[in-house]
């Protein structure tokens, strides 16, 4: 018998969406990284929604305070890779019933510590009896429909960047799941990347007001994943010419003997936008970016053919889908 | 220590409340039905979230269909007591690992069958891997500022009033639950309130569109508790004169030696909308419903002092406040 855990995430979600009636005008196909409902004036309300499992999703020693942000950051980073400023934040809790009210308040005080980062607010919740914790956040966000960044958009000979290096969050999981050590200051920096991941809500808003971008993603699945959705969304390959990579994340990897591009590539749970520029544009993207202090890294360039590839000293190499989905493998 | 068990969902919510700073000019204040953002041209975007975790929401005999239509009914009710039109269902799923795709492929009929019931859209989700089923719903509307109705707003003098009689749920939980038994028809109409619950969303939005409603709630934690909210937000008391009891339920109550009066004021998970009406505009309201096919049932009348009464045969006495709360009770 068929089950969830046997075909995996992706094949559910196709399947599930066979059986939804598309809503006339939807300014954000299924597929996107967020929905979005048409306001008639030519603005958009643009929505996500994203759960936080305890037992699944969040890693040891992670605190519920940090889980709680995390929920927020998760469901904002959707928006802001969409170019969209988040505006309000709600979350259904499922509470087991033996928690204590301390854990409530840090939950709470993390809602409110990342809505407030990123300019948003908690605008309300539901709370229910579960087994479990469970966080399931929703991002409401109101943005001029033809500012907003899709999935689909990339063509053949745009630039294809990102707003940070890769790496961090898929280094420290393997120092929190699999107990692969490292010094103590390289150890927090990396681990730090999990517990308190950062969103690019300023970053998103500034590269849709730029009208620079033609399509984007956040890499909350992995860079191969985001690669291979903004690929199927866009019809186009991916040629990566230079893999970004924090020294740390460099260094963490010669420590271990792992290979940083695959630290790099097939990580997750980290939030950095990836995205494509018109060739012509690209010193407007990469000013839109400064402006907000951020720097624009090129990773490549996507091309007519739609496989994605890594050349590394001239030698071109696939790049495996592969990264983070929910019931697949471990 | 203190834990969700011991202090009870309404505790909960007030204590994480205290964190979080509120939006300026938040449409519909924290505890009303749903969540609302401004627009800023005199609209809101009304949004609301609301989880059904197997375990403890889902009572036995219910199918995945059912449980996923019921998930689009309770988010789509809080708008319509609102007045708003639902136009967007979301969800996020938590599934377990070995639930069969045909469970899924029910969850997502039963999306799209409670959406376009109501006249709305699902327009995605997300879906995760959990220990038990959980259905978390968002529900998006957009509506003119002026004409939601909100909890706060009745004034002593103030008709009672509801969208339909009270009971059925109540009675059909004693028979899902409890066992007692029901002669067949009778046993199928009560059952069938819980295993497909009807929402009130045109007749929410005639109510808004008429302007003659002063507040309104929605019945999903029975209407005593829903009395004690609206009370609560309007700063008004309530007389009930009158307690629409359908006949299957009073048949039902008379064979197990029930009161039926406890089962119209103590129950839950049904979704009828009760609000007040200004008096002057009574049959405004009435005929408001009438248009869109139901009948407007008088209740009572706020009053001044605020405790919350029953007049039967000229005698009064106190309603409880009692009702279905996560984590406490039974």
């Amino acid at each position: 018998m068929a089950t969830a855990g046997k075909i995996g995430e992706r094949a559910l979600i196709e399947i599930m969406l066979r059986w939804f009636t598309p809503m006339p005008g939807m300014p954000l196909p299924f597929w996107d990284d967020a929905m979005a409902v048409d306001l008639g004036d030519g603005r958009a309300a643009v929505l996500n929604t994203d759960m936080l499992v305890w037992e699944t999703d969040v890693p040891r020693g992670m605190t519920p305070y940090q889980a709680a942000r995390k929920a927020v950051v998760m469901n904002f980073s959707d928006l802001g890779a969409k170019g969209v400023q988040p505006q309000g934040f709600m979350a259904s809790l499922g509470i087991p019933r033996d928690l204590e009210v301390e854990s409530i308040e840090e939950i709470a005080q993390g809602f409110e510590a990342g809505a407030r980062e990123y300019g948003g607010y908690v605008i309300g919740g539901d709370t229910n009896e579960a087994s479990d914790i469970i966080i399931s956040g929703v991002a409401l966000g109101v943005a001029r429909k033809d500012k907003i960044i899709k999935r689909e958009g990339a063509k053949p000979g745009d630039v294809l960047a990102a707003t940070g290096p890769f790496g961090l969050t898929a280094a420290a999981f393997k120092i929190i799941l699999e107990g692969l050590e490292a010094p103590e200051g390289l150890r927090e920096t990396l681990v730090e990347s999990v517990y308190h991941p950062m969103a690019r809500i300023v970053e998103g808003v500034a590269l849709a007001e730029s009208g620079a971008a033609t399509s984007s993603i956040d890499s909350s699945d992995g860079l191969s994943v985001s690669l291979y959705d903004l690929s199927r969304s866009s019809g186009v390959g991916f040629r990566v010419e230079a893999l970004p990579i924090p020294q740390e994340v460099a260094a963490y990897a010669e420590q271990h003997g792992l290979d940083p591009g695959d630290l790099a590539l097939y990580g997750g749970e980290e939030y950095e936008l990836v995205f494509t520029v018109a060739e012509g544009r690209l010193e407007d993207a990469r000013e839109a970016l400064a402006g907000v202090g951020c720097e624009l890294l090129e990773l490549g360039v996507a091309t007519r053919e739609t496989g994605i590839v890594i050349v590394k000293n001239g030698v071109k190499s696939p790049i495996e889908k592969r990264g983070w989905e929910h019931f697949v493998g471990a």
